[in-house]
């Protein structure tokens, strides 16, 4: 309020910001705070959120039970060692059951509510798989049921945009040290038109059997030349001191992965020219590193998974009309709400009215405290999606409002190397209003055109509203 | 001042600081500000900057003339375009006189001047051509002078530390393609106990040779695949958004130049095993690329050097007894003052007094607009040093102070993406006080244990005021 002289009569307008311009219509200074009862302004919410707060003097009450089972889920977060220990050339060797079933990203959506980008690569998905002949006999037998939908998150696996798995893709098998679990990813397929953005033409299947017969075996090979295989966290802590965020910018992991293998996948007796077509095709895709990525965040989550009681947010996806959260206490339940549309910088001929719904099972990342929460590591993400430094800080400093803790093995540059926020908190959210940031692609919403941009968008609240009311549920609070 | 109040009687000190106790000793509060009178308070030299920064209004002031000089030698630095083009099997490919010759880093220094590091790297090097059969016998050679010296610079190369080339070592061939002339530098060997620190076991030399026999034809091989070579400015303008200064930290620079170069190298016909290593070496070598970022940085400033009238700093060049600078109006003179020490953090077991003074022909990398001038680009750099981010960005601030200019194709993330500072003008090095800002790895002052630190030196001002009343004279001012 510096700007507002003394002596001059002025109004301060706390939440509501109708009243601000009555004021101002009156010729009077006014200003205006942004606020709004915690609880999402619903009085049951409101009262729930204080019990679920609890009493920290009172270690039986709710909160501290809450706080303790936090504190469990988030040590696991922080000690997660996740490693990329091999390939699986075929996805139905993970899982036997995959025949006439295809993976995809976020919470269930039927065929009939599918956005166009993932009905794109279903098609394209049951094409590549030769269930069908044409993108016509796809569609029928899509539209028919005859092939079942299953999550990638169901699988601990993830994937980014529609998320598609079939039984013939290859995967990413992550081991996390420390726990024990395993976390699955499909392999990036470049950009421009590409399968898990809906395109299906000849190319794209193309590009999808090349991945499938030359890249897996090659990464195979290298990692089975890896002693103990690659050490994902070390390269995302590196990255975060190279100008990525590790959802969407990847550069420097990228980078770092390709120093990681390329020695070993040139030592291997794989054919010389599949091990530099392999290089060549993963040095030319920054992004390649945001599946291992998500893999490695995936392997961290699940572990920090089913901690009764906790309130930490284990997984936020987005399958183009939903986004959807799970929560380490709450089991295998999904809280939904529609999603919002991203806000971006948009490459030349396309607009904001042409993006999907925020799409994709990538803010898995930010679950673990990449993305928008360590967005101040990365200052060339924030030019691209259009804003500035300090917001680019700025977001890592919201972000540590709603996280349980900080990850001291992730530290940021711009914030003095504090460790990233880390453990979204579902009781913080609603309590604050302050709705996770996520960093993402921006999908065209006609399946096959791809990516039109990057941008930032937020997660609904709807979703922590309806997971805070199921943990008040679960703990006996009316 | 705002921490003074309003009504106490305050004194406010300007230049000499030993007037600021006594007033503290009479309960006073005083505010000092640093600040001398241009010109290192020498009257005639501060004479001969106000020529030197002349009459803007009349386009025949000296000033004048300079500016406009200064204005063609930054647009040579901005225009540059090197480009790794080659590498030279061995040094007398390129010059045919290396006989009993070694290059050193810096200006001349004879061999009973010349520090221990520098020494050692002398003996290492004639055991390396087979000059003599042991190091009693290269010191004896040496002492008696049998083996010429010659410096990098004069060759239109640079070496790190010691900055040794003999004629049996490979050098990395960059061109500017804009100006059409030529640079070289010597291969990094890596960190530890290596040669351009003075030591010289069996297995430095062994090292050695394997650069020569294997490292070198391989990266030749991987750049001849290359068209028109690899282009190291679009390398250095990634890495400044990566975390690098591409001086003291080239971690990203480093990791891009392995995957421009190993797709290449894994295509060629060399053998597998020597494919392997070399790449090996690269990815576990984070200031791999410093080597290429020097050669850069030289055929940048050369193409800058030479034009008449021009204040630009062209060179900056430690021998480790003295720093110098040459001049782009000044032709091949040396203006030389005694080295500083650098101020760093140390390695666990080493202290300030093991230090050698500040060695190498890398502050070449600072002329061309890198390293100190860019320091806000590399955060991780300034913990590594002993420093803060604000600190990083503060430097980078500073030297804007003494650059004729900003390289839009050098940006800084954390300056919102405002070109780093580019061309030290030796008029505003005398008339303002601030001394460039070098980063720099710190050596033992001892022959052959290596780095043991790394810090944060400026240039000494003598360079300057020399090379001022150098480029009066020159103009005929007295």
């Amino acid at each position: 309020m510096s700007h507002l002289l003394k002596d001059e009569l002025a109004v301060v307008n706390v939440g509501i910001e109708a009243f601000v311009e009555s004021v101002r219509l009156q010729g009077k200074s006014v200003w205006h705070v942004e606020w709004q009862p915690p609880g999402d302004g619903q009085a049951g919410l409101a009262w729930q959120l204080a019990q679920l707060l609890g009493d920290p003097a009172d270690p039986e009450s709710a909160g501290s039970r809450i706080d303790r089972a936090n504190d469990t889920a988030t040590a696991r977060m922080l000690a997660a060692q996740p490693r990329l220990v091999d390939v699986a050339l075929h996805a139905h060797e993970v899982w036997p059951d995959m025949d006439r079933m295809l993976l995809h990203a976020g919470a269930p959506v039927p065929w009939e509510r599918m956005c166009p980008p993932m009905r794109g690569a279903m098609i394209g998905a049951a094409l590549y798989e030769r269930w069908a002949a044409s993108p016509e006999e796809a569609e029928a037998l899509l539209g028919r049921g005859e092939i079942r939908f299953a999550q990638c998150h169901d699988r601990n696996a993830v994937g980014p945009m529609s998320g598609v798995i079939s039984q013939s893709m290859p995967l990413f098998v992550v081991k996390n040290g420390t726990h024990g679990n395993t976390a699955y990813s499909n392999f990036s397929e470049g950009i421009g038109r590409v399968l898990r953005f809906g395109a299906y033409s000849p190319q794209v299947l193309e590009q999808l059997r090349w991945i499938e017969n030359v890249l897996a075996p090659a990464v195979k090979a290298a990692v089975a030349r890896a002693h103990d295989g690659i050490d994902l966290k070390t390269i995302q802590s590196q990255a975060l001191l190279m100008g990525d965020e590790v959802h969407s910018r990847n550069a420097a992991a990228t980078a770092l992965f390709f120093m990681s293998v390329a020695p070993a996948l040139a030592a291997s007796d794989f054919d010389r020219a599949g091990v530099a077509a392999a290089l060549a095709f993963i040095a030319a895709n920054s992004q390649f590193f945001l599946n291992l990525s998500m893999a490695a965040s995936k392997a961290t989550m699940d572990a920090a998974h089913g901690v009764e009681h906790s309130s930490i947010v284990t997984a936020i996806a987005r399958n183009g009309v939903t986004t959807a959260i799970r929560v380490s206490g709450l089991g295998k339940r999904w809280f939904e709400a529609p999603s919002d549309t991203p806000v971006g910088l948009y490459f030349p001929g396309f607009k904001a009215a042409d993006a999907n719904p925020d799409l994709g099972d990538s803010a898995i990342c930010e679950t673990a405290g990449f993305g928008g929460l360590s967005l101040a590591a990365s200052p060339a993400l924030v030019k691209l999606v259009g804003g500035t430094v300090a917001q680019a800080i700025g977001y890592s400093r919201e972000m540590a409002h709603v996280a349980w803790t900080r990850n001291p093995a992730m530290s940021l540059p711009n914030l003095e190397f504090a460790g990233a926020p880390a453990g979204i908190d579902v009781r913080k959210v609603v309590d604050t209003g302050i709705r996770p940031v996520l960093t993402t692609g921006i999908a065209h919403r006609e399946a096959g055109i791809g990516q039109i941009g990057a941008g930032i968008v937020r997660a609904p609240l709807g979703c922590f509203t309806q997971a805070l009311a199921a943990l008040a549920e679960s703990l006996g609070i009316p």
